[in-house]
């Protein structure tokens, strides 16, 4: 009963047998070998996008901070949801790669809105060299809350960030969970909705460890070979990488995945709603549930070996009805005996 | 009748003839002249800190980005007002001295309360190496707001970060103006109140160009020493540094200086208050007033040449009586002939 | 026939199982996984340092650059061989993490000598805050140019590094090559021999891609991890890392391969030496050859398809016996067949 | 009797006179100064450089290290003499500005020979993101050693750079020593000679402390202003340099000033021509003499507080007529009697 992230599952088995595939004889090094020739190919024609450059590297944090390095100079801000990955969770990865520049925190919820957004450009007045200058948006999709953007929210976002001329990036970490959400097409979740560069995922939905940066317009893409090499970032041995994700879009293995994990998420947020005293923040989108957790329900799935975020904050006040707040998410591989084990034990 | 800031006015005959006796002869170069052995006696003894390190920079921004870096890793975020001028004045200077390091936005005043301090503390939690982790707390004394901290405030403020384990600065670029208003001693406004390192602003009261950095523990010297010269900020011909510093501090001009312009600005408070239509954002307490301005008003000081900052997010409408905000800055220079003559425009 | 880099070959079987074995149920994500536990105790084990502290990155790059950051202060420079990896191969990638610090190239050999080495502190003298200040000894073991140093040659050079107040840093990508010919201990080529830190490579020696960085004295452990997950080297799902190290010490795999790849080096290097024309530029000590190649026996080779680098600065004048300067790289899944047919080939 | 360098002698009294004419009322902070407009106009006339933009610092590490930033990226490396001021003199600010670039030091004197020059660009071969990319070559006028590249010199140079793609910056801390030494124009000596933009010096010829940076093609402009501010260098009191710079070029006083720094230099030269045992490296042609000292005569001079450097590596063996490597360089206020002096005691 692992609900604490989709970082701890399982990788997918037939993404490890790509790996064990991959593992004959000599493979040109360094981003050369054959299977990313291919990789390069299928994202290209997953996203309608036959001009994207697309680079792999290992962690999320590597994708977003490389990507943002090459959308922003050292002496402006990105843009981005006070509880973006960006912000919170990457000690200060992003400010690293991108030579000291800012993140301006826009609104106070996981989901940024156009006239928050309008109103921290706006705010932003550079007056000559002295403030930061402006500079991208960061959108996270699936948002840190679990929520997901809209196609006509992206669009209107991205939008917000044209009028100051400036670009959208996605953090897709969770790019797959948002896209069966929507039931769009990658092109549609991205250049079509304005944005320029996606971290795409594919550690949280069943690979060991690989993300994709693909950039719509590919002038940017040596200066982000350069960024890779130079952060450090870039495999000798890249075919690890490649193969991961060749596996993972093969067959629409990373669409079913997602749906699975929505799927788990969806089963899980039905059977808590019948458990007397949990709420939840909203209704959930993708693969992740925050909701209020009564005390002893806590202790009966915490006594029982049960896994998720308690989060900051908490006080215990020694009520055990007094709710505590907990994030669960749901990957691919929970199965349904788990989360009906689990609610039965939330039930008491 | 210039308002705009009292980073235009003349400097103090005093300085400038400083200037003109410290160009004799062959003096050692990079802050090993005569003077600078004068000068750090002097502020050793102003702030009764014997064992302090002192340090002279040409910026205010330069004094605080340097100051910081010392006190600050470049994976832990420093805390400040969201008016800070180190968050939005200096063009992201202090992220590229300190390495990439946050500014986390506390409260969202001017002035920063213990609670609002205590609690950006403890929302910054940094879940092992993940987020942020904590930095040091830096205090805008005058805020740029043009209010000042009483010696509990600050004590208070302090107190808190240490709470943390974590240091503090005060941003001092108004220091004089902040000391006169309150009365007390520099030991009392910076060590005595938890204070560990200063920006001790001289330019913008009466020096070209002249700010010391004190670090009341020593240890730190020798490293404030590289990052400056890394910073290209050691001046060759340090004494025309040194000479201002110097000039400054004798006969108490930095005192006399900044009690003429907080006298100043409160002529011009007292003359605003009779003109109807003006309202004050808070009395003032040191050199600045934050006040709406009749449009009207602000019409015939326009056209008769007058200067002062309108704030950001001005909206003509059209209606002569609707409310302009302004920032009005009063130097030590500025002759109480003009601050009638402005008052009087104003009355229309 | 692939001599082209131990970075192209298959990862061994056992260790690509130890993957496959690894993916089972949740684990602990970020280093908290049970395996990286083992791999820690195991790592103090062999290098007889129950206080190591030991981190895992993916690649060498990145362990090289982390491990020098905690080890040079961006107004330092690091000594080493002007063909270090670090300065030749990295991108810029070392200066990057130490922030801006410099690399000062020791002598115009791969192998320092402590005289060079003297010379170079001596001469790097630091006049004050004006030159870079000194910084730590990097050496490279094997060398670039596959070339072993002796204990003794080791000692000498920590000695002179301590002479001056300086820490020494080991790149070990081929740690093991280096150890097995040697016949010494792991202690005895590390903190015995005076090295304070050393990335020690599993990648060029049969891992997929993970390098292990180990500090003898952990007081920079804490400093490391941020500094990993500030450089977005930190896996979520770090037990892919773990499970390649500890496949790889165990059952002395490590040392197997590497006395693999090694009498592989000197099977080639036998060959060759029978071939009319060739000229190595020593005996290889390790897995890689430097030899001046015919031109003749080169096109014969490359026609049947054999890769090896062909070093810089060639120009092709015509003359089909003007030797050719290029890089043989052995390891360990290289067949006996494959080198002799190599050999076969270049003898024509 | 000061020859230690031409950084600690007086300022002169016309620009001392320039400051105080500034000091009159208010004026626009930040570079929009009056006095900054027709320096702006002044340099262009003077460099035949209509489009070329101007920016004012005040030393000469900020120049070199923020135009060397807006000419460089973080993954290339800067070609420069190993004795050049931006790598032994400057803390590793350049690369602190350059966000991680390297310098590769060209040949082994201070002069670069074109031959040298191609074979440092030819030996930096990239491999693709391997190795550091190609930067732009920086060339020091007049060099640490006292002589000045002439102008078909500085054009191979810059060819050099140009068949490698890159551009050429000039150190020019001695710009008029070299100026008036060759008897060319300004345009002549830059960017009729293939420089791309220029470190103007004027504190070592005279000023207090100011520096212009100018960029012939002016589309780096305003990065410059920002990296600028940034960087902590944009002075808010700007008409404290623009008055140095103005009043260091009207009628024609820093050509004045180099003359008489020059002529000194060739007064101290010839005087000490006459002296047995002085040897010196070259004729000198600038302001800048090494020569090599009697230990006698030093004794001499050092006792009556004569003041030059002696230089690294000095070994007292007791030897009183064994030479001491020695530096002295003469100002524009030296006078005729200090130097005959000089040599009359060096004589003894």
């Amino acid at each position: 009963m692992f609900f604490a992230s989709d970082n701890a599952g399982p990788a997918h088995p037939a993404i490890m047998q790509a790996l064990m595939d991959a593992n004959q004889g000599f493979a040109l090094p360094y981003g050369a070998d054959d299977i990313m020739t291919r990789v390069t190919a299928r994202i290209r024609d997953l996203f309608e996008a036959p001009r994207a450059s697309v680079h792999l590297v290992a962690t999320g944090t590597a994708a977003n901070s490389l990507a943002l390095a090459c959308m922003c100079q050292p002496w402006q801000t990105v843009f981005c949801s006070p509880v973006a990955h960006i912000h919170e969770d990457e000690c200060n990865a992003p400010e690293f790669y991108m030579g000291g520049a800012k993140l301006t925190l826009v609104g106070d919820s996981d989901k940024m809105t156009p006239d928050a957004l309008r109103a921290a450009f706006a705010a932003e007045e550079t007056r000559g060299v002295h403030g930061p200058q402006r500079g991208p948006v960061s959108i996270t999709q699936v948002t840190e809350k679990g929520r997901v953007y809209t196609l006509d929210e992206l669009s209107a976002l991205t939008a917000v960030a044209r009028e100051f001329g400036q670009k959208a990036h996605m953090d897709g970490a969770r790019f797959a969970n948002a896209l069966v959400a929507l039931g769009c097409t990658p092109a549609e979740m991205t250049w079509k909705a304005g944005i320029d560069a996606v971290s795409f995922g594919g550690t949280k939905n069943g690979c060991p460890g690989v993300e994709a940066v693909i950039f719509f317009d590919p002038d940017k893409a040596w200066e982000f070979e350069l960024r890779r090499k130079r952060g450090a970032h870039l495999f000798s041995k890249h075919r690890y990488l490649s193969a991961q994700m060749e596996a993972y879009l093969a067959d629409d293995l990373w669409l079913t995945s997602a749906r699975a994990a929505n799927a788990n998420c969806r089963r899980l947020a039905d059977g808590l709603a019948g458990v007397p005293g949990v709420q939840m923040l909203h209704d959930p989108q993708a693969n992740m549930i925050f909701a209020h957790m009564p005390r002893a329900a806590h202790k009966r799935l915490s006594d029982a070996g049960a896994m998720y975020y308690v989060l900051d904050g908490d006080v215990n006040t020694g009520d055990p009805d007094e709710p505590l707040p907990c994030r669960l998410v749901a990957d691919w591989s929970i199965s349904a005996e788990q989360i009906d084990q689990f609610v039965a034990l939330a039930k008491g």
